[in-house]
């Protein structure tokens, strides 16, 4: 049986040169590759107690729906800024260039809440600690955060000390 | 039991006065409407013979992810142009304001597959009318389209007057 790393297409110089894009659409159009991914992240909840999975747009959604769906939980999404309509909380943070600003609904977690995090990749770890801080101000507690894939020469890790993380599949460079 | 209607939130006046917004993070954060809404989609798919489930950035993915797995078959995710690292088809199509650029992978359809789309509001259809045309583009054959919600009154079907489409739940209005 193939193993989920070969459903990854690795493609050199995307978006841009000296970039190995790891993409994940060569796995989800096979049936067997979308399963084998989403199983094997799943499995990484084994014995975790938790009340709600959270999962930022838009790959976040690929493979948190599915995983909230079969483990009979809620799902909440983070957005980008001005996508969701009632009343939310926000945070601004860097990237490569410029900044993004990422919203919740301010209702969607409830305080004491146990939450998982689910995303496709951890690079620089950005977007995952601006989540925390978020979860954390509405009161939620982080038990898990799982990945599909990780570039561990990014060092997305030192962001997250103090999170229980796993990521299924792991690139030693950037 | 709660019927899956009464999980939408309904917002007046957003993203403009006189717009009605049908919020679907109200059903997808308590995990029965989760559960109702994609197992209602998906019976809309009972008997109908297809081999590759298409669902558009964003919330396309929220629903069709969960059904493309829970059938076993393969997920091909339209995105918006310059997210997809390798060769596309493209097509822009009018927004209210101004235009959009889709974009799918020119691999994730094999001439002759059988598709669905699945997506989460049939407004205007536009959005779904510019997918119908690069899925055909590909040579596939779309034999159904699941909508979560249809507004009625915005005359969707009008633009996919060729296809067999299924909403779980109706608005009259806009």
């Amino acid at each position: 049986m193939k193993k989920l790393e070969e459903y990854v297409r690795s493609i050199p110089d995307f978006p841009e040169e000296g970039i190995i894009f790891r993409d994940i659409t060569s796995i989800l159009q096979d049936k067997d590759g979308l399963h084998l991914a989403i199983d094997q992240m799943q499995s990484e909840l084994d014995g975790i107690d938790f009340d709600v999975v959270i999962g930022p747009e838009s790959r976040g959604f690929i493979f948190g729906v599915p995983i909230a769906y079969n483990l009979n939980k809620p799902f909440v999404p983070v957005r980008k800024k001005g996508k969701l309509p009632c009343e939310t909380v926000e945070i601004e943070y860097d990237l490569e260039y410029g900044s993004a600003i990422i919203e919740m609904h301010k209702d969607s977690i409830k305080p004491g809440q146990k939450v998982v995090i689910i995303d496709d990749l951890i690079a620089t770890g950005g977007t995952i600690e601006a989540i925390t801080k978020l979860v954390e101000q509405l009161g939620g507690e982080i038990v898990k955060i799982v990945f599909l894939m990780e570039l561990e020469g990014l060092s997305g890790r030192d962001k997250l000390k103090n999170y229980d993380i796993a990521s299924v599949i792991k690139y030693p460079g950037k």
